[in-house]
C-alpha cells in the first residue's frame, strides 16, 4: 500500500473564512491520493462542510479549536495567551504527533513565526526565516529568503539563510546542489551595501554551499539561482515589487482585452494569470524549524490550499527518499 | 519670440556610439521648437552627422572633446585625469555657461556622479543622489530616490533625498506639494527596518514636506506617491525587479503571440512596449547639484535622447515659471 502523508490545515485566520479552507482540503484530497488532512477549527462547522463536500472521513480528521488569533492580536502575547486558538492547537499537534508532516495557515504572520519558534524549535534554537518560492522563467523555482521575518540582518544571519534555503530546495525539489545567489546592486564581487560585502566572503568560503556570486534584482525571477539570499527588508521589496508590476501589467492587458473585444487577448490573460497570479501560489515557508509550516496569504483561496498541499507532500516524499539514500551510502 | 533652452548632450560613453546620440538630438530638435543643443564629442564626426541629418546649424553647437571616460575607468581617477573627455568638457560647459540648462550622458555612472559633484556642487556641498522617474499607473510619474548612488544610508540622508525628490517633482512636473512616501515592508508607522524607523519621525516632523507615510513595494508603480524615498540598495532592487518582471512578462506575451499567430496580441505587445520599455524612458536624474544632469542607460537609443530632452525642457520651463511666481508672491 502506498504511504500516506497527513498535513495540518489551520482553517481560521484567513480573509475568506474556514469554508474556503475546507473546500481547498477537499480538492487536494481528490487530487492527491496519498494525502490526508487534519482540519483545525470549529468542530461543528468543519463537520458540516466535510459532509456537504462528501469528504472521505478516514482521510479527514478534525481537531476542535474554538479560539482564533487575528491580525489585530500582538503575536508575542497571543502565542502564550490564546492556547485554544486553531493556530496554536495546530502547531501543538504538528510538534507532538509523528504522523503529521507539515502545516498550512493563512493567519497572523508574526504569530505563526513566534508559534513555530515556540513549538517547533530544534535543539539549536535559531530565529526562523520566511522563504518565498517564486516561479522561475527557466521553468523551475527560486527560493527567496528572507522575505520579512528579520528586516535588520547580520552577515551571519544571511549565511544561515543560505543553508536554510539550500536545505529546502534539496528537500522540496530534489536539487542536489542548489545554486545560491546573493542579492546585490551589481554582479561584481565588489558591489553591494555593507551587509552584502560582509556576507560575500562567508558564502564564498563555505564549501558546503554552491555559491555562484551576486545576483541583481532584474534576475530574481529568471532562474539564475535556486536560492536567492537577502535581508528581510530587501526580500520583501523583491516580492512585493514583483507582485505590483505583474498586477499592473495584468490590469493593462485586461483593459486592452475589453477595449478591443479580442478573444485572443482574453485567452492570453487567462494564460498569464496561471503563471503570475501570486494569490494561487503557495505562500511563504517558515524555515529553521523541525517541520515545514507554510504561511499562505491572508486572502488565499481554495487553489492555494491545493498548491501548498502539493508542496508539503513533495517535501515529505523527498525527505523519505533522501533519508533512505543517505542511509544506503 | 519664444524663449530658447539649450541642453548639453555628451555623445560619448554609450553602447550605441555617438551617431545615435546625434540622431536623437536631431529628432528632439524637430519635435521641440524651443530646444537647442550643445553636442560634445569628436568635432569632425559630429559635424558630418549634423550635415547628413540636415540639422539647423544655429540650433546645434559643437564642443570638441577628443577623450572619453569608459566603464572601465575608475570614476574618482578619471574625474581628475581625463579632462579632455566629453563627459568632463560637458560638465565644465554646463557649470560655466548660463545659457545651458541641463545635460544628458550615457557614460560611466560613477564618473557622472563624481563629475557632477566636482563641477556642479552648490554652496552646500552634499553627496548627490540618483533619482529614477517611473511611469505611475495613475498616469503621472513617481520619483524614486535613491536608486544606487549611496547604498548605505543614514536617516539624515533619506530626509535629504525627500527634499531633493520633492524639488525635482515641483520643478519638472509642476506639482505644488509632492506627496512623499517612505519605502517600507508595511504601511503601518511601526513597520520598517532600523533605518526606516529612524527616518519616519524626521519626515513626519518636517512641515515643508508633504509626507504621507510608509509605502510598500507593491505600490511603487501605482502612483500612490510622487516621491518614493529609500536607500540606494533598496531603490536599486525596486528599479531592477520592476524591469525584470516587465521584461519577463513581455517575453511571455511575445511567445504567446508567435504561438497563436494573433495580430491582436502583437498589437497588445507593441502597446505595452510603449509603456514598459524602460530603454526608451529617460534614465536617472542626478540630484543635489546646481543644474539637472540625466544619466541615461548605457544602451540608450535615439528615443531616450528625445525623452530626456523633453524632461530637461520641462524642468527649465517650469523653473522659469516658478521663479516668476515666487517673486510675485
Amino acid at each position: 500500500m502506498e504511504q500516506k502523508f497527513r498535513i495540518v490545515i489551520d482553517t481560521k485566520g484567513g480573509d475568506n473564512g474556514p469554508s474556503v479552507m475546507v473546500k481547498g482540503a477537499a480538492l487536494a484530497l481528490e487530487r492527491f491520493p496519498q494525502l490526508e488532512v487534519l482540519l483545525a477549527g470549529d468542530e461543528r462547522l468543519i463537520q458540516e462542510e466535510c459532509e456537504r463536500l462528501r469528504m472521505p472521513a478516514q482521510r479527514a480528521e478534525i481537531l476542535d479549536a474554538p479560539g482564533e488569533i487575528t491580525n489585530f492580536d500582538n503575536p508575542a502575547q497571543a502565542v502564550y495567551g490564546k492556547t485554544d486558538s486553531s493556530l496554536l492547537r495546530s502547531l501543538d499537534a504538528l510538534s507532538s504527533r509523528d504522523d503529521l508532516v507539515g502545516m498550512i495557515t493563512c493567519g497572523n504572520t508574526g504569530a505563526a513565526l513566534a508559534g513555530a519558534m515556540r513549538y517547533l524549535s530544534g535543539e539549536n534554537r535559531v530565529r526562523p526565516a520566511l522563504a518565498a518560492i517564486l516561479p522561475a522563467q527557466s521553468g523551475g523555482f527560486t527560493c527567496l529568503v528572507d522575505t520579512g521575518a528579520t528586516v535588520d540582518c547580520t552577515a551571519a544571519m544571511l549565511h544561515h539563510f543560505a543553508h536554510l534555503g539550500s536545505d529546502l530546495m534539496r528537500d522540496m525539489y530534489g536539487i542536489k546542489a542548489p545554486r545560491v545567489g546573493l542579492l546585490s546592486n551589481g554582479t561584481e564581487p565588489t558591489k553591494g551595501n555593507k551587509l552584502v560585502k560582509e556576507t560575500y566572503p562567508l558564502l564564498s568560503a563555505d564549501e558546503s554551499l554552491h555559491f555562484i556570486g551576486n545576483i541583481e534584482g532584474s534576475d530574481a525571477l529568471s532562474g539564475a539561482c535556486d536560492v536567492l539570499v537577502c535581508d528581510g527588508f530587501a526580500g520583501n521589496q523583491v516580492l512585493k515589487v514583483t507582485e505590483g508590476t505583474a498586477k499592473r501589467m495584468m490590469t493593462d492587458i485586461m483593459r486592452y482585452a475589453k477595449k478591443t473585444n479580442s478573444a485572443e487577448v482574453e485567452r492570453l490573460f487567462t494564460h498569464l494569470m496561471g503563471v503570475y497570479d501570486i494569490g494561487s501560489l503557495g505562500g511563504a515557508v517558515i524555515l529553521g524549524v523541525t517541520k515545514p509550516v507554510v504561511k499562505a496569504r491572508g486572502n488565499a483561496d481554495e487553489r492555494a490550499v491545493v498548491s501548498v498541499s502539493e508542496m508539503l507532500l513533495n517535501t515529505a516524499q523527498h525527505k523519505a527518499v533522501f533519508d533512505i539514500n543517505r542511509n544506503q551510502l
